[in-house]
């Protein structure tokens, strides 16, 4: 799906959720590192992860990120977005063949500079908390 | 280079810094694009960007952000890292032909917890600062 949602900013109610999922595979890991240039071990290299204490593989925290992105630029607002700010606590790994779900929803909104709040939140199939933060967008 | 810098806990100083360059070009924000599933056309429809206030397609806040995880993965501390946190604050736009330096210098170090702080930013060659926030990394 290639067409962003075109919520306005008076369409943007509290409490307004979206939500997707992506399956997290193989080629995704390996074009983020490449995008990213981040080959560090733990992402990389079974041998290495599996004497870690995690046992295999850990996805990039940022390559969820980049999920937030989709978020936003998709979904709430989708068309008129305008990334302000966004922080992340990575809370819990991921691995290679895990299916994530990606959330948003709206905490607030301020009317003076058009800007909404959403609570953003990345958790696995079992319900584990991988990644959390707020999002700041204007709505253009 | 795939192989990541290796610092102990004890070797990270205060005010130690890495930077590296990198050249933001139509195969990564489109590779990007793809990665994230953002598809909004700010960044993707050259028509519709033209009419925007930026005149110009603008690249994606969390493509500048991935460059993070290679500072944390493969330079701050390198191959010990693991990420605990970021900030993100996207104060100025990216767009495709630059060239950006994405830095980041120590501001602190917690023995109890093995955490550092960095102060981490991009800007564009004018000097002009894309990025900037706060990662905390738990060195391993």
């Amino acid at each position: 799906m290639h067409n962003p949602l075109d919520y306005s900013f008076n369409e943007i109610k509290i409490g307004l959720e979206h939500y997707f999922e992506v399956s997290i595979d193989e080629k995704l890991e390996k074009d983020f590192a490449k995008i990213s240039g981040d080959f560090n071990p733990l992402h990389m290299d079974e041998q290495y992860a599996k004497e870690t204490k995690f046992g295999k593989r850990v996805c990039h925290g940022m390559l969820l990120a980049s999920f937030f992105s989709r978020l936003v630029g998709m979904y709430l607002p989708g068309k008129n977005a305008l990334y302000f700010s966004q922080n992340l606590n990575f809370t819990g790994p991921c691995f290679i063949g895990d299916t994530v779900i990606v959330k948003g929803k709206i905490t607030g909104k301020s009317e003076a500079t058009k800007m909404i709040k959403i609570e953003t939140t990345i958790r696995n199939n079992a319900g584990e908390l991988l990644v959390d933060g707020i999002a700041q967008v204007l709505v253009r």
